[in-house]
Parts: structure tokens; C-alpha cells; sequence
């Protein structure tokens, strides 16, 4: 279950994320021309681009269950000029294609809201073909630290990884990817850390990371987090405050996604 | 004060970090010929060893306050078959230098044993010429996190943490390397973050970082933790069986180490 959210700041934060991480995620993602490129789950298009941009000759396929964030993945492929991705409304578990239909498979903050990630990186495995190669991207709360240190920082963005477990998904996911790909029977996987490290030097990064990205993030689920009295106002409100002074210019912010890779060998 | 001990085990767990972190941490560290260089605090010299092979036309001047980690600093440059490094025997506060001496200085796993950073870092600014640079390397305990993950095994991590705290350093330095250079008046403070991600695909890390040097550092710290009554023994021991757990074929370690390099601008 997707806990973010879909409203208009929600957004923003999305495309602020995208912006300021995107080389750094997507920077060594190349797919072959001609290659056929699954996406699985993907919401408003955000990370669309840059794959389909940074594989101008790979052939695309899109989708979502969410149709709003499907219109909006459209708009953005558009209005970004690529015409290399077919978008489908679809469910993960209804997808209709046949087995090993694709070269490659890319999957960028989706594992984290499931409750059987390992079932669906088996489930994307038979479409596959044999030596194609999956591509899985998560961030990881757990990896989140800054300066000047706060513990009721610490407990907000602990709300926002307590509701995402309820939620059945878990947010400190990213850590995980090696044993998952191992566990749902891929080969070859390489893990590698992208650490978004913030500090004053890089304005743009302290404005779209750490206030845009993560700092709403968490902020967003203060109301949830109150009602599920996960906290107490006073100190879900100090968390947030402590989170904007790490953006401050002598403060620090530190956050790690991990980028997965696998390849689907033969079948035992 | 130096808290990780001098006894032998801890001698192997230096060389086991020094060994697995090197070139993550040193390889773009060099220094030109004819330049010379000062290194703050050279302990049994791990670091010394790849400061010097990396500049072996730089005048190497290691320093430290302990004669017998300088004996041992003095064996491993000659073993190494180095011959730019100089040793001498004195205190951070009492160097028999003259201003605007040096044309770089080094700081290695240092800076989070005092109790007062900025003003090691202000002392060490006077004795650098104006356009030198300061290089300082830190790890940060904050930034440790695993899977599984495990509250007992963040408990046990936390007591070193509050050891080091009690004898007046901080474990948890590297992510404030930016305002620490800021605040000393250093110019052009540029830090960039080394993670040590360590998986199965690794066995070399598995077993000279996650267990060697990072494990048996924190499991240094048990009689101490437990006499100070920072935790009871069955809670400590179980953090520590998790830890090692986190170096099993599906566990994953992560570690962040900070590298911040500032330039002496002129005074204002």
C-alpha cells in the first residue's frame, strides 16, 4: 500500500526528489538499444524520465494500478519530448505478458510498500528472459542521520517507518536488497550504496533533499501519526523543527539509497 | 583520551580497518612532491603507511603523545620500506613547530577522541602556510546500521558511544566535519562521505570490517560498559551476537566514514 500520498505537495516532493538525486540514482542505469524494458509501478512518472531518457533506444513498458498517477507519468513523458515509453493500467499480479517478454526490469521505490517484496521479485523473474537483468532502487529511513542530532527527530521519522510496517510495507528496505534478490533465486547480484550527503556547499541539495524530500515526507504523516498516537504533537512538532534546522546553513544531512542489480540465470 | 585500548587485539583490529578501508579512504588522497606534510596524532601508524606510499615525494612529519604506538608506527614504515616519514615524540598542544611551517596537514581518526575539535583544528591552521590544506578523516557510529537489524545490537554500539562521550570525545563526528572546519576558520570546506557497504559478495569486508574492526571494537568496550552500568551483560552480549550475525552469508553491514579536506585562506 503506497502511504505517501497523492496530493499536490506530494507531488512537488516527488519531482523534488527526482531532481536532485537523479544522477545519482539513474547516473549508471543504461539500457541496450532495442532492449525491452519492464517498469514496475511507475506512479507519477518521476523516475520514467530519467530511465527513459538515459536509454533513448530502449523500448519502455510503463505501468501503474493508480490511473491518476498513470495521466500524470503521461503528461511528464510528453512534455519531456520522449516517445520511447508505452504506459498500461495494470496490476502487478495481472500483468498481461507473456513469460520472458523482457530483457530487463526496473523497480524504483515500489519493493518498500509491499508486504512480499521477495514474491514479486519472483513474480517479474518469469518475465524475464534468461540473463536479463533486474534493477531495484530503495532509500532506507534507517540510514537517515544529521547534525545537530535530535532524538524527537529521530522518533518523528520513526512515525513515518511505524505506519509504513502497519501498512504492511517497510521503509528500511533499501539495506535489505542483497538477501532479497539472493532469496527470490537471482544471480549475480551487486548492491551498491548512493549516499545524498547535504551540507551548505550545495544549496540546491539542503532546499529539494532535506526539506522537500525528506523533511515533508515525514512532515506528511503527522496528522496519521497523531491519530494512531504513534507521538504526541509537542514532539512529533520538535522532530519536524529539528529536521528544517539540519537544513540550516551549519547543519548536516545524511541519506542512503541503494541500488540493486541481479541477473536471472537458469532455473534450478 | 584514546579509548579503544592498546592491547593486542586491538593493534590487529587497526590493521584489519586500515587493510580493508584504504583504498576507499586514501586513494585520492595525494600530496606533491617536495611538499610537507604534517600528520596530527600518527597512533600505531595504520594510516602513516598509506599517507606516505601515496606521496612518496611529500616530507612526511608523524607526531604522537604515546611512545610505545610510536615504536610501533616507526616498524610498520620501515617494514613498508618508507623512507619520507619522519617520527617525533610530542603533544598536539606542545609542537616544537614554527608558524606557516607546513604545507598540509593530516588528521586521521583523531579529531573524535578531543574534547575540543575546533580548537585542535585552529591550532593546527597556525602552523600550516596560507593556501595549505587541512585533510581530516572520521568515522560516525550514527551512521552504523545493519540487517537484521537489531535494537540490542544499536544498545551495545550506543554504549561505546557513551564511553567515548564520558572520556570527552564523540563518536559520532564524521557527519559535523563541515561546521567544524567552518567554525575554525578554514576556507573551501568540501567533506564527501566513503561508505563501507559490506555483503556476502565481499567475504574479505565480511571479515576485516564487519567483524574485526568494527564488531571487536564495540565488544571492546564490554567490562568497561558494564561497570559503568550503562547495560546489564545478557542485553550487551546479545548485541553483540547480533553484529556478528550481520556478517552471515545473508546479512548486510553499512558503515559511513567522512572525508573533509579545507583550505588555509588568508586571515580576516
Amino acid at each position: 500500500m503506497y502511504i505517501h500520498g497523492y496530493g499536490e505537495r506530494e507531488s512537488e516532493r516527488l519531482l523534488a526528489q527526482a531532481a536532485s538525486v537523479v544522477r545519482l540514482l539513474h547516473g549508471d542505469t543504461r539500457f541496450p538499444p532495442g532492449s525491452r524494458v519492464l517498469e514496475v509501478g511507475c506512479g507519477t512518472g518521476a523516475q520514467t524520465v530519467s530511465l527513459a531518457r538515459n536509454s533513448p533506444g530502449a523500448q519502455i513498458v510503463a505501468f501503474d494500478h493508480a490511473t491518476a498517477s498513470l495521466a500524470r507519468a503521461m503528461e511528464r513523458v510528453a512534455a519531456a519530448g520522449l516517445s520511447n515509453v508505452e504506459f498500461l493500467h495494470a496490476d502487478l499480479h495481472a500483468l498481461p505478458f507473456e513469460p520472458a517478454s523482457f530483457d530487463h526490469v526496473f523497480i524504483c521505490f515500489v519493493l518498500e510498500h509491499l508486504s512480499n517484496p521477495i514474491a514479486a521479485l519472483q513474480l517479474v523473474k518469469q518475465l524475464l528472459k534468461l540473463g536479463g537483468t533486474v534493477t531495484i532502487f530503495e532509500g532506507d529511513h534507517g540510514s537517515a542521520y544529521f547534525h545537530p542530532d535530535s532524538e524527537m527527530a529521530q522518533r518523528a521519522i520513526a512515525c513515518q517507518v511505524e505506519l509504513q510496517r502497519r501498512a504492511g510495507g517497510n521503509a528500511c528496505l533499501g539495506r535489505q536488497l542483497y538477501p532479497l534478490l539472493v532469496n527470490a533465486g537471482y544471480d549475480a547480484t551487486c548492491v551498491t550504496p548512493r549516499v545524498v550527503y547535504v551540507d551548505a556547499t550545495r544549496p540546491d541539495l539542503v532546499d529539494s533533499f532535506t526539506r522537500k524530500t525528506f523533511t515533508w515526507m515525514v512532515e506528511a504523516v503527522r496528522e496519521e501519526a497523531l491519530a494512531a498516537r504513534i507521538i504526541d504533537a509537542p514532539t512529533f512538532d520538535a522532530g519536524i523543527r529539528d529536521l528544517y534546522r539540519a537544513a540550516e546553513p551549519d547543519g548536516v544531512f545524511c541519506y542512503t539509497f541503494f541500488k540493486g542489480v541481479a541477473v536471472k540465470g537458469p532455473s534450478v
